[in-house]
């Protein structure tokens, strides 16, 4: 929103607002995905109508699975091609998902008349590599496989985990994000209004090493990248898209009730409980923490994409502030 | 370059150009293209460090080549995956070099004490259906076939041309490039003085259905492509990298001799003499002359990687003028 007066170019601020998509916003399949994103794009064009200026990030646990098992079996039937190492496969799946989002996003924009650019950085974001996540993995990724693929997963010297009854699956260290090397790209295109897709799948994880960036082999808690996105671009907002409209207190049992509010101290609190599920909620209000104590006037909020314009009025879904 | 002085910010204009790079800057494996971008890195940050403001586009043939092999393979093992139309292979393919690219130059820049945003934007072009390039297919794609495999790309509604003796090998249309779809995201790097990586491979094809920006199969031709962005951000250069040093006149014969400059007049005749080989250099004349007729005051400059540090001041390579 500019309006020039006199010369002068008077720039009214927007509420700026990271969201972050969770598997349910994307698909397993291209064409699954193709439909999702329809989907989702309504509720970010949602958003854009309401005045807010978005930076997007996504996850994209199965999509740079599809792409890694995609380059293993190319390299069983064409024997001249070299490995696609997890940050290639990375790279890959930012374009992919990239260019759903925002061709999608695009032409939802357009049907109501909104002209705006959007766009996807690629964007690294280093780890240290000492983080104690590299000494035991913990992120599960990719399909369940059998005990003989194991074995060669072992071999190759990744890691594996057994999910007794169902079978192995590989697991990589989640390190916390550092920086994201593209931040000053992405903040260019936030100065200027435009919707920036960026640090998809927690971005290409990188290891500084002198003036070079190796690719790691790791995978980061998208969330944590939002929460550092959205602190770096000193957002208003934080909104991490779920499958549940709001966060539960006694999840899973019959007292279970909705958290429409909470502090960072009864965030905290909670979580010393053991409220908040390991591999789902809670990375997301760690996420939440990490964002208010860089932002402390900000406000994050957790809820579904199909209630999310409502949320944002304060009508339903979790808001944590400081 | 930004001076401050007495509050007022006096931007002191660098000269902008449009590098695209060809084949040989990339690289056919995984490895092999981390070998070659690391040389090509040095050939763009030395063009960073005369003073230059780069946007960088670059070919894909082999990469999108590789990565469509790969979902094809992925689809004989894992059945429950959908095809990857050539719009999301083209997405990866950006995802994939872009990446390369951007993390290579970056890392040869901060050795040389150049701290500067490089980053990559996903980039669609679009085109014409009706472009006459669809009714006949020109663009050869991929490795060479067998006639079985040959008439399964038939089958499936694709083109293939036989070379006499080498096989066969799939075809599709080469249409003109109508528009850069993200262009103001690349502009607004390219005013906040970063270095740009866009448009890659020509640009990610796609066909404008009202609202709708639908994927067409079809490869547009990066030199095409390239001269539409230096038009676009009026830019003071076009560089078209190769193979060669110079742009020859009778070319593979015993009278070669290299064209130190041409104008759009001399250039223009020399096509109509069927001097450049179609396949190869006349779409890098072609793309120049299409740029000087839009940029009058730009130049065009035709040589290769390891010498364009010395063409640009004019020393080697064809210069092309309006």
């Amino acid at each position: 929103m500019h309006k020039k007066k006199k010369g002068m170019v008077i720039k009214m601020s927007k509420k700026k607002i990271v969201v972050s998509l969770g598997h349910s916003a994307l698909g397993y399949t291209t064409e699954a995905q193709r439909d999702a994103v329809r989907v989702t794009a309504k509720a970010l064009a949602d958003l854009v109508e309401e005045g807010y200026q978005l930076t997007i990030t996504h996850s994209n646990g199965p999509q740079v699975s599809m792409i890694h098992k995609a380059m293993t079996e190319l390299r069983r039937v064409y024997i001249d091609y070299t490995p696609a190492p997890m940050c290639v496969c990375s790279a890959m799946s930012q374009g992919y998902v990239g260019y759903d989002i925002q061709n999608t996003l695009r032409s939802e924009l357009l049907g109501r008349g909104i002209s705006k650019p959007v766009s996807t950085i690629l964007t690294q974001v280093t780890v240290d590599p000492y983080d104690e996540a590299f000494y035991e993995p913990t992120k599960v990724i990719g399909r369940y496989m059998s005990k003989e693929d194991a074995e060669i997963e072992i071999k190759k010297g990744n890691y594996v985990r057994e999910d007794q009854g169902k079978g192995f699956r590989r697991v990589v260290a989640a390190p916390r994000p550092i920086d994201i090397v593209e931040i000053e790209a992405i903040r260019a295109l936030v100065n200027a209004d435009q919707v920036v897709i960026a640090c998809g799948g927690g971005g290409i994880p990188v290891i500084e090493q002198q003036h070079i960036l190796k690719g790691a082999s790791a995978v980061i808690e998208k969330d944590a990248v939002a929460a550092k996105l959205a602190a770096d671009l000193n957002c208003d907002e934080l909104i991490i898209l779920t499958d549940v409209e709001y966060v539960y207190r006694d999840f899973g049992t019959e007292h279970q009730a909705p958290i429409t509010s909470m502090t960072i101290a009864e965030a905290k609190a909670s979580i010393a409980q053991e409220q908040f599920s390991e591999g789902t909620m809670l990375p997301k209000i760690e996420a939440a923490i990490a964002y208010l104590e860089k932002v402390p006037s900000g406000r994050a909020l957790i809820t579904c994409q199909s209630r999310v314009k409502e949320a944002v009025k304060g009508r339903t879904g979790t808001a944590i502030t400081a």
